[in-house]
């Protein structure tokens, strides 16, 4: 890498599908879901100032102003301070907006691990060149299911050995087509990272999505700051719609390229995925806190504190935080929300 | 009825089968586990002191005297308290070595329910009938399964239209012979109840367990009053053998009546039965306390005053007390104590 990149931390999410740990003004990227780290925190220190990376633009809502501070441990951040969600294409026009032209900006979820950094790092190589001229890029990960949960993406013609032109983006497909895909090769999922020069998504966004970026163009230049914080202007960032910057740019440019990368992957967005990608004994349990199991396998469980013992469960998630405990089907793991909706 | 029946509650019991509500001084007959009051309390208003029944003797350890003195609502009783636990025999040795020769005494575990108490009441008038000519009677319960947690007594001769002779006890017994003696009628289920003149028991013990009555009898002799509560003697109780009534005295004697009595009976030996017996909705799910179930059937939740989320869930129990959350698949109940006795 020659060129200095610009992290950008996006930190919006709320997680509930991971309730009741994740929740309110504790999102799940502020959590320890995967190692002893929070996730926040595993994204920090995945592309460290210094050599190749600038310290990090953290996009996020007031709610996780503090978080944000406490989780970045004394390291250089500037945040940009979403007044209210608009969905990740106004949060990325933020850090646009105030970025310089030539700057190489490398957008990222905060709440996803990625177990071969060095793997992510070399793609970022690959990305800066494709970015470099003047191509919007994405980063695709190869499938290994059929997964439906997620958007994919068909590569088109290579460019060089560093990417793909991409043909077209998928949205969450069927399950048929999600595994006809996984079939003949060529997708990759859309893992929602991207890399481009500042000035080139500016004019992306001018033309495929205006309103969105004159928005987060004017709440910056009316924006407060106070420190390291720059809080967007509520009025002006009001106005943007909002639409996903795969809805609103990507999928409607004509160069973009997608750069495939196989680094161990994942969005841990569900309890059955945590399980998955957990440390476990030979029964296949997988356990955080002081937990008892007898005659139980397959389980996930997270005490929070309590004591929680099992006797004859088979393939279910106990999660304990606070007064609430959830007891769940791994399998059942999207119908989270139901409780949650109900709880919160 | 005509004689005043003496109630003898015997309140030594632990429950660890009802772990983790039942424990340590909180033990099962003084929890709520069926309708609003306390089986110990429900117990206790099966006699109602008046017309037929004396106020109790209540039988109980020293870490049960608070608890016993709280639950009897200021009505009148007289506590025998045992030292340590010898098991039935030697408690009920207790209240037959204080008693008047000719008193009726009516023996009864704090621990169960009786739905129909007229039932009960009728059954008690027939005992006392046979009682009165030195049986020594129990009470006999219709099994209506297999059941092979509870011993059975095998009837004999009609003893008028009051009972029948006991032909003899059997323990708890494999299933096979449980399902033979549900076929072939005539067997019932021993509940523990149990009426006789206290002089024709103190005969039968002396004859069968001399040395449990005498350690009784001197514990007595020797011991301490405290207000309505007699605490008998350490040194002289401990000396006891550790037997079960049925084991020391009634399965030896020559003279046993049983009265058959269909009353609604339950020992709530298990969370399953707990279940099986509470009010449920459609989905025939029994909830205590604050618990959203989401697709979820055939299942048991105590929520302990904390919230508890079930999702995709069938035929388990939750059960929250304090810190403790037990989760189990409702036909694993007999393994609770596996996890009682890693948690105790």
């Amino acid at each position: 890498m020659t060129l200095m990149i610009q992290p950008v931390i996006l930190c919006g999410g709320a997680g509930t599908r991971l309730w009741p740990e994740s929740r309110g003004d504790r999102a799940k990227q502020f959590l320890e879901l995967a190692g002893d780290q929070s996730l926040f925190r595993q994204t920090v220190r995945r592309t460290p100032a210094g050599a190749n990376f600038l310290p990090p633009i953290v996009v996020c809502g007031a709610d996780h102003v503090a978080a944000v501070r406490e989780q970045m441990d004394d390291a250089e951040a500037a945040l940009l301070v979403e007044p209210m969600p608009r969905n990740t294409a106004a949060a990325i026009a933020l850090a646009v907006a105030q970025a310089d032209a030539g700057t190489l900006l490398l957008v990222m979820p905060s709440d996803h691990v990625i177990a071969d950094v060095p793997a992510f790092h070399a793609a970022i190589a690959q990305g800066a060149r494709l970015a470099g001229q003047d191509w919007l890029v994405t980063f695709g990960i190869a499938p290994d299911r059929p997964e439906t949960g997620y958007g994919y993406i068909a590569g088109g013609a290579a460019l060089g050995a560093d990417g793909f032109a991409v043909d077209r983006f998928i949205e969450k497909p069927p399950l048929a087509d999600a595994e006809a895909m996984l079939a003949s090769g060529g997708y990759s999922w859309n893992a929602g990272i991207f890399l481009f020069r500042a000035a080139r998504m500016r004019d992306a966004m001018l033309t495929h999505c205006r309103p969105i970026f004159e928005a987060a163009d004017r709440a910056i230049a009316a924006g407060v700051r106070d420190g390291d914080a720059l809080y967007a202007d509520a009025a002006e960032f009001e106005k943007s719609p909002s639409d996903s910057i795969d809805y609103a740019v990507m999928e409607k440019d004509g160069r973009v390229a997608v750069v495939p990368v196989a680094m161990g992957w994942s969005d841990l967005g569900s309890w059955h995925t945590i399980h998955a990608l957990a440390a476990k004994d030979d029964a296949g349990n997988a356990v955080t806190g002081d937990a008892f199991l007898y005659d139980t396998n397959g389980s996930l469980v997270r005490a929070g504190g309590k004591r929680v013992s099992l006797v004859g469960m088979q393939d279910v998630a106990v999660i304990v935080d606070g007064d609430d405990i959830l007891v769940m089907r791994l399998d059942r793991s999207q119908d989270v929300r139901a409780a949650a909706k109900a709880r919160e």
